[in-house]
Protein backbone atom coordinates (compact mmCIF):
# COMPACT_ATOMS: atom_id res chain seq x y z
CA UNK A 1 0.00 0.00 0.00
CA UNK A 2 1.01 3.37 -0.61
CA UNK A 3 0.10 6.19 1.49
CA UNK A 4 0.07 10.21 0.26
CA UNK A 5 -0.10 12.71 2.75
CA UNK A 6 -1.30 15.89 1.18
CA UNK A 7 -1.79 18.57 3.34
CA UNK A 8 -3.72 21.70 1.58
CA UNK A 9 -2.58 24.78 3.43
CA UNK A 10 -5.05 27.79 2.41
CA UNK A 11 -6.80 30.72 4.68
CA UNK A 12 -10.16 29.60 4.12
CA UNK A 13 -11.62 26.60 5.54
CA UNK A 14 -14.41 26.31 2.98
CA UNK A 15 -11.48 26.84 -0.40
CA UNK A 16 -9.62 24.02 1.45
CA UNK A 17 -12.47 21.78 1.25
CA UNK A 18 -12.75 23.10 -2.92
CA UNK A 19 -9.68 22.49 -3.24
CA UNK A 20 -9.66 18.68 -1.27
CA UNK A 21 -12.76 18.16 -3.94
CA UNK A 22 -10.83 19.06 -7.23
CA UNK A 23 -7.58 17.11 -5.87
CA UNK A 24 -9.89 13.85 -5.53
CA UNK A 25 -11.78 14.30 -8.95
CA UNK A 26 -8.13 14.38 -10.78
CA UNK A 27 -6.98 12.13 -8.24
CA UNK A 28 -9.79 9.55 -9.51
CA UNK A 29 -9.17 10.50 -12.94
CA UNK A 30 -6.06 9.08 -12.99
CA UNK A 31 -7.24 5.76 -11.56
CA UNK A 32 -6.13 6.60 -7.58
CA UNK A 33 -8.37 6.34 -4.95
CA UNK A 34 -8.63 9.60 -2.66
CA UNK A 35 -9.19 9.38 1.03
CA UNK A 36 -10.82 12.95 1.94
CA UNK A 37 -10.03 14.22 5.55
CA UNK A 38 -12.22 16.78 7.42
CA UNK A 39 -9.48 17.44 9.35
CA UNK A 40 -7.31 19.63 7.09
CA UNK A 41 -4.63 21.44 8.34
CA UNK A 42 -4.92 25.37 8.17
CA UNK A 43 -2.13 27.69 7.04
CA UNK A 44 -3.05 29.50 10.25
CA UNK A 45 -3.20 26.94 12.52
CA UNK A 46 0.61 27.46 13.59
CA UNK A 47 2.26 30.48 13.78
CA UNK A 48 5.60 31.32 12.11
CA UNK A 49 8.32 31.29 14.50
CA UNK A 50 9.97 34.87 14.82
CA UNK A 51 11.48 35.74 17.62
CA UNK A 52 12.73 34.31 21.10
CA UNK A 53 10.15 36.29 23.57
CA UNK A 54 7.08 35.04 20.86
CA UNK A 55 7.89 31.50 21.44
CA UNK A 56 8.47 32.12 24.94
CA UNK A 57 6.09 34.49 26.06
CA UNK A 58 3.13 34.92 23.67
CA UNK A 59 -0.07 33.04 23.33
CA UNK A 60 1.16 31.97 19.49
CA UNK A 61 1.18 28.30 18.87
CA UNK A 62 4.09 28.31 16.95
CA UNK A 63 5.97 24.68 17.51
CA UNK A 64 9.11 23.68 16.43
CA UNK A 65 9.52 20.24 13.69
CA UNK A 66 12.71 18.41 13.78
CA UNK A 67 14.61 17.62 11.28
CA UNK A 68 12.32 14.69 10.43
CA UNK A 69 9.00 16.85 10.63
CA UNK A 70 8.65 15.61 14.30
CA UNK A 71 7.88 17.26 17.83
CA UNK A 72 7.93 15.22 21.04
CA UNK A 73 5.15 14.27 23.44
CA UNK A 74 4.90 13.47 26.83
CA UNK A 75 1.83 10.94 28.18
CA UNK A 76 0.80 10.94 31.37
CA UNK A 77 -2.05 9.46 33.20
CA UNK A 78 -4.77 12.94 34.22
CA UNK A 79 -5.24 10.96 37.49
CA UNK A 80 -2.25 9.60 38.78
CA UNK A 81 0.79 11.76 37.14
CA UNK A 82 2.28 8.41 35.81
CA UNK A 83 4.31 9.17 32.57
CA UNK A 84 3.02 6.79 30.55
CA UNK A 85 4.92 6.83 27.10
CA UNK A 86 6.98 8.96 25.27
CA UNK A 87 5.60 9.46 21.62
CA UNK A 88 6.60 12.08 18.83
CA UNK A 89 4.26 14.00 16.75
CA UNK A 90 3.91 15.41 12.84
CA UNK A 91 2.22 18.32 11.99
CA UNK A 92 -1.01 16.37 11.05
CA UNK A 93 -0.93 13.97 14.31
CA UNK A 94 -0.57 17.51 16.45
CA UNK A 95 -3.77 19.00 14.67
CA UNK A 96 -5.60 15.76 14.79
CA UNK A 97 -4.79 15.76 18.42
CA UNK A 98 -6.01 19.22 19.31
CA UNK A 99 -9.01 18.43 16.84
CA UNK A 100 -10.45 15.52 17.75
CA UNK A 101 -9.00 15.64 21.84
CA UNK A 102 -7.55 12.15 21.61
CA UNK A 103 -4.16 11.20 21.25
CA UNK A 104 -3.03 10.83 18.02
CA UNK A 105 1.07 9.97 16.68
CA UNK A 106 3.38 9.78 14.31
CA UNK A 107 4.64 6.04 14.17
CA UNK A 108 8.71 5.97 13.75
CA UNK A 109 8.99 2.42 13.25
CA UNK A 110 6.03 1.95 10.85
CA UNK A 111 5.93 5.45 8.99
CA UNK A 112 2.57 6.33 9.46
CA UNK A 113 0.11 8.32 11.42
CA UNK A 114 -1.13 6.50 14.51
CA UNK A 115 -4.23 7.05 15.73
CA UNK A 116 -3.33 5.57 19.31
CA UNK A 117 -5.90 2.79 20.48
CA UNK A 118 -7.28 2.58 16.95
CA UNK A 119 -5.88 -1.50 16.86
CA UNK A 120 -6.19 -1.99 20.85
CA UNK A 121 -9.10 -0.05 22.14
CA UNK A 122 -7.05 1.62 24.37
CA UNK A 123 -7.77 5.57 23.26
CA UNK A 124 -6.09 8.15 25.16
CA UNK A 125 -8.54 10.90 26.05
CA UNK A 126 -6.80 14.63 26.12
CA UNK A 127 -7.98 16.10 29.58
CA UNK A 128 -5.11 18.65 29.24
CA UNK A 129 -2.06 19.51 26.67
CA UNK A 130 0.19 21.76 27.18
CA UNK A 131 3.22 23.00 24.88
CA UNK A 132 6.91 23.82 26.55
CA UNK A 133 8.99 26.93 26.85
CA UNK A 134 10.83 27.02 23.48
CA UNK A 135 8.08 24.54 21.79
CA UNK A 136 9.67 21.63 20.84
CA UNK A 137 8.04 19.87 23.47
CA UNK A 138 4.17 18.59 24.04
CA UNK A 139 2.99 17.37 27.50
CA UNK A 140 -0.50 15.36 27.13
CA UNK A 141 -2.64 14.16 30.35
CA UNK A 142 -4.79 11.99 29.09
CA UNK A 143 -7.44 9.00 30.06
CA UNK A 144 -6.89 5.40 28.61
CA UNK A 145 -10.15 3.78 27.73
CA UNK A 146 -10.38 -0.13 28.48
CA UNK A 147 -8.32 -1.89 30.34
CA UNK A 148 -5.91 1.53 30.86
CA UNK A 149 -2.46 0.26 29.42
CA UNK A 150 -0.76 2.20 26.76
CA UNK A 151 2.75 0.24 26.55
CA UNK A 152 2.46 -2.70 23.56
CA UNK A 153 4.57 -4.95 25.72
CA UNK A 154 1.29 -5.17 27.88
CA UNK A 155 2.40 -2.82 30.84
CA UNK A 156 0.29 0.52 31.98
CA UNK A 157 3.18 2.16 31.24
CA UNK A 158 5.95 2.21 29.02
CA UNK A 159 8.23 2.89 32.10
CA UNK A 160 8.12 -0.44 33.66
CA UNK A 161 10.95 -0.75 34.89
CA UNK A 162 13.79 1.48 36.93
CA UNK A 163 17.40 2.17 36.83
CA UNK A 164 19.36 1.90 40.39
CA UNK A 165 21.44 4.98 41.30
CA UNK A 166 24.27 4.93 42.80
CA UNK A 167 26.11 2.59 40.99
CA UNK A 168 29.46 3.83 39.82
CA UNK A 169 32.52 1.26 38.77
CA UNK A 170 32.50 -1.24 36.27
CA UNK A 171 29.43 -3.41 37.09
CA UNK A 172 26.86 -3.35 35.26
CA UNK A 173 23.59 -2.14 36.70
CA UNK A 174 20.42 -4.43 36.82
CA UNK A 175 17.13 -2.49 35.70
CA UNK A 176 13.81 -3.90 38.73
CA UNK A 177 10.77 -3.99 37.47
CA UNK A 178 8.07 -1.55 38.87
CA UNK A 179 5.28 -3.43 36.87
CA UNK A 180 5.34 -7.22 37.62
CA UNK A 181 2.07 -8.04 36.38
CA UNK A 182 1.09 -6.84 32.66
CA UNK A 183 -2.72 -6.03 31.86
CA UNK A 184 -3.18 -7.27 28.81
CA UNK A 185 -1.42 -10.05 26.53
CA UNK A 186 0.23 -8.19 23.17
CA UNK A 187 -0.54 -11.29 21.36
CA UNK A 188 -4.41 -11.05 21.94
CA UNK A 189 -4.56 -7.72 20.94
CA UNK A 190 -1.76 -7.57 18.24
CA UNK A 191 -1.79 -11.00 16.40
CA UNK A 192 1.20 -11.29 14.30
CA UNK A 193 1.45 -7.71 13.53
CA UNK A 194 5.56 -6.36 13.93
CA UNK A 195 7.08 -5.38 17.09
CA UNK A 196 7.75 -1.97 16.61
CA UNK A 197 11.02 -2.22 19.00
CA UNK A 198 14.06 -2.00 16.82
CA UNK A 199 17.43 -2.40 17.84
CA UNK B 1 37.09 26.94 23.84
CA UNK B 2 38.04 23.69 22.36
CA UNK B 3 36.10 21.00 24.21
CA UNK B 4 37.21 16.97 24.39
CA UNK B 5 35.27 14.32 25.55
CA UNK B 6 37.84 11.26 26.35
CA UNK B 7 35.91 8.31 27.62
CA UNK B 8 38.05 5.02 28.95
CA UNK B 9 36.86 1.93 28.08
CA UNK B 10 38.31 -0.65 30.50
CA UNK B 11 37.23 -3.18 32.53
CA UNK B 12 39.07 -2.61 36.06
CA UNK B 13 38.78 1.06 37.44
CA UNK B 14 42.21 1.17 38.59
CA UNK B 15 43.51 0.93 35.40
CA UNK B 16 41.00 3.69 34.12
CA UNK B 17 42.31 6.11 36.46
CA UNK B 18 45.85 5.12 35.86
CA UNK B 19 45.18 5.21 32.07
CA UNK B 20 43.98 8.79 32.83
CA UNK B 21 46.70 9.58 34.22
CA UNK B 22 48.90 9.00 31.68
CA UNK B 23 46.77 10.38 29.21
CA UNK B 24 46.99 13.66 31.93
CA UNK B 25 50.46 13.75 31.72
CA UNK B 26 50.76 13.40 27.79
CA UNK B 27 48.43 16.05 26.78
CA UNK B 28 50.19 18.48 29.62
CA UNK B 29 53.29 17.26 27.55
CA UNK B 30 51.72 18.70 24.24
CA UNK B 31 50.49 21.94 26.23
CA UNK B 32 47.21 20.71 25.95
CA UNK B 33 45.51 21.40 29.69
CA UNK B 34 43.51 18.33 30.52
CA UNK B 35 40.80 17.59 33.18
CA UNK B 36 40.21 14.37 34.71
CA UNK B 37 37.18 13.36 35.68
CA UNK B 38 36.39 10.46 38.51
CA UNK B 39 33.54 9.58 36.26
CA UNK B 40 34.62 7.24 34.05
CA UNK B 41 32.40 5.46 31.91
CA UNK B 42 33.32 1.55 32.08
CA UNK B 43 32.64 -0.66 28.99
CA UNK B 44 30.57 -2.51 31.10
CA UNK B 45 27.70 0.01 32.11
CA UNK B 46 25.85 -0.27 29.15
CA UNK B 47 24.62 -3.61 27.23
CA UNK B 48 25.16 -4.34 24.10
CA UNK B 49 21.27 -4.60 21.87
CA UNK B 50 21.05 -8.13 21.27
CA UNK B 51 17.00 -9.09 20.65
CA UNK B 52 13.81 -7.13 20.95
CA UNK B 53 13.23 -10.05 23.88
CA UNK B 54 16.53 -8.85 26.03
CA UNK B 55 15.39 -5.21 25.54
CA UNK B 56 11.64 -5.10 26.59
CA UNK B 57 11.63 -8.20 28.94
CA UNK B 58 15.13 -8.47 30.33
CA UNK B 59 17.24 -6.24 33.48
CA UNK B 60 20.11 -5.70 30.85
CA UNK B 61 20.29 -1.42 30.71
CA UNK B 62 20.52 -1.91 26.98
CA UNK B 63 19.87 2.38 26.22
CA UNK B 64 19.34 2.88 22.61
CA UNK B 65 20.78 6.61 21.23
CA UNK B 66 20.17 8.26 17.88
CA UNK B 67 22.36 9.47 15.21
CA UNK B 68 23.23 12.30 17.64
CA UNK B 69 24.34 9.82 20.61
CA UNK B 70 21.60 11.14 22.43
CA UNK B 71 18.39 9.71 24.37
CA UNK B 72 15.11 12.06 25.36
CA UNK B 73 14.99 12.47 29.07
CA UNK B 74 11.21 13.01 30.65
CA UNK B 75 11.88 15.03 34.11
CA UNK B 76 8.72 15.33 36.43
CA UNK B 77 8.53 16.61 40.11
CA UNK B 78 8.58 13.31 42.56
CA UNK B 79 5.71 14.96 44.84
CA UNK B 80 3.40 16.39 42.29
CA UNK B 81 4.25 14.18 39.06
CA UNK B 82 4.27 17.76 37.03
CA UNK B 83 6.02 17.55 34.08
CA UNK B 84 8.95 19.80 34.38
CA UNK B 85 11.34 19.38 31.39
CA UNK B 86 12.07 17.22 28.17
CA UNK B 87 15.59 17.13 28.23
CA UNK B 88 18.72 15.02 26.42
CA UNK B 89 21.24 12.65 27.61
CA UNK B 90 24.62 11.53 26.01
CA UNK B 91 25.75 8.58 27.42
CA UNK B 92 27.92 10.16 29.60
CA UNK B 93 24.92 12.51 31.09
CA UNK B 94 23.19 8.98 31.49
CA UNK B 95 26.33 7.76 33.54
CA UNK B 96 26.98 10.67 35.13
CA UNK B 97 23.16 10.70 36.46
CA UNK B 98 23.63 7.08 37.60
CA UNK B 99 26.59 7.24 39.32
CA UNK B 100 26.18 10.96 40.92
CA UNK B 101 21.78 10.50 41.88
CA UNK B 102 21.75 14.30 40.12
CA UNK B 103 20.59 14.80 36.97
CA UNK B 104 22.83 15.52 33.96
CA UNK B 105 21.97 16.25 30.55
CA UNK B 106 23.21 17.00 27.17
CA UNK B 107 22.52 20.54 26.20
CA UNK B 108 22.06 20.74 22.29
CA UNK B 109 22.19 24.47 21.97
CA UNK B 110 24.98 25.12 23.86
CA UNK B 111 26.64 21.46 22.71
CA UNK B 112 28.34 20.95 26.06
CA UNK B 113 27.49 18.52 28.82
CA UNK B 114 25.07 20.50 31.21
CA UNK B 115 24.64 19.37 35.06
CA UNK B 116 21.79 20.97 35.82
CA UNK B 117 21.82 23.67 38.72
CA UNK B 118 25.59 24.18 38.40
CA UNK B 119 24.79 28.24 37.07
CA UNK B 120 21.42 28.09 38.96
CA UNK B 121 21.56 26.18 42.16
CA UNK B 122 18.77 24.70 40.98
CA UNK B 123 19.99 20.99 40.88
CA UNK B 124 17.77 18.05 40.55
CA UNK B 125 18.16 15.29 42.99
CA UNK B 126 17.14 11.90 41.44
CA UNK B 127 14.16 10.14 43.50
CA UNK B 128 13.77 7.15 40.93
CA UNK B 129 15.10 7.04 37.29
CA UNK B 130 12.85 4.78 34.74
CA UNK B 131 13.65 3.63 31.05
CA UNK B 132 10.65 2.60 28.85
CA UNK B 133 10.02 -0.58 27.01
CA UNK B 134 12.57 0.03 23.74
CA UNK B 135 15.24 1.60 26.03
CA UNK B 136 14.98 4.88 24.08
CA UNK B 137 13.78 7.44 26.29
CA UNK B 138 14.46 8.23 30.48
CA UNK B 139 12.11 9.26 32.80
CA UNK B 140 13.89 10.88 36.31
CA UNK B 141 10.95 11.46 39.14
CA UNK B 142 13.49 14.75 40.40
CA UNK B 143 13.15 16.78 44.08
CA UNK B 144 14.30 19.92 42.51
CA UNK B 145 16.68 22.87 45.22
CA UNK B 146 16.38 26.05 45.44
CA UNK B 147 13.40 27.82 44.16
CA UNK B 148 11.87 24.56 43.02
CA UNK B 149 11.82 26.20 39.84
CA UNK B 150 13.09 24.18 36.34
CA UNK B 151 12.64 26.10 33.24
CA UNK B 152 15.02 28.87 32.19
CA UNK B 153 12.12 31.52 31.52
CA UNK B 154 11.88 31.51 35.27
CA UNK B 155 8.87 28.89 35.88
CA UNK B 156 8.42 26.08 37.71
CA UNK B 157 7.70 24.09 34.72
CA UNK B 158 8.63 24.42 30.75
CA UNK B 159 5.18 23.80 30.24
CA UNK B 160 3.66 26.68 31.73
CA UNK B 161 1.37 27.49 28.64
CA UNK B 162 -1.91 24.84 27.13
CA UNK B 163 -2.85 24.17 24.32
CA UNK B 164 -6.83 24.45 23.47
CA UNK B 165 -8.49 21.32 22.85
CA UNK B 166 -11.44 20.88 20.17
CA UNK B 167 -10.61 23.46 17.70
CA UNK B 168 -11.08 22.83 13.90
CA UNK B 169 -11.25 25.45 11.00
CA UNK B 170 -8.97 27.94 10.37
CA UNK B 171 -8.45 29.99 13.79
CA UNK B 172 -5.19 30.20 15.43
CA UNK B 173 -4.87 28.67 18.54
CA UNK B 174 -4.32 31.12 21.15
CA UNK B 175 -2.09 29.14 24.23
CA UNK B 176 -3.10 29.82 27.93
CA UNK B 177 -1.10 30.65 30.43
CA UNK B 178 -0.94 28.01 33.43
CA UNK B 179 1.61 29.46 35.57
CA UNK B 180 0.91 33.30 35.69
CA UNK B 181 3.93 33.72 38.26
CA UNK B 182 7.55 33.64 37.01
CA UNK B 183 9.40 31.84 40.55
CA UNK B 184 12.65 33.65 39.28
CA UNK B 185 13.85 36.37 37.59
CA UNK B 186 16.32 34.81 34.44
CA UNK B 187 18.18 38.05 34.26
CA UNK B 188 19.25 37.41 38.26
CA UNK B 189 20.30 33.73 37.64
CA UNK B 190 21.66 33.53 34.06
CA UNK B 191 23.36 37.59 33.27
CA UNK B 192 23.74 37.73 30.04
CA UNK B 193 23.93 34.37 28.67
CA UNK B 194 22.42 33.85 25.72
CA UNK B 195 19.06 32.51 25.62
CA UNK B 196 19.08 28.82 25.08
CA UNK B 197 15.88 28.87 22.89
CA UNK B 198 16.44 28.50 18.87
CA UNK B 199 13.87 29.60 16.68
Amino acid sequence: MLCYNITILDDKHERSQELSKTLSRDLNTLGVAAMASENTVSADTFAARLTVEQVEESQDLAPKFDADGLIACITTDAESGEVLMLGYMNADALQRTIATGEAHYWSRSRQCLWHKGATSGLVQEVVEMRIDDDQDAVWLRVQVAGSGASCHVGYRSCFYRSIPLGQTGNTAPQLQFEETTKVFDPADVYGDAPNPTQL
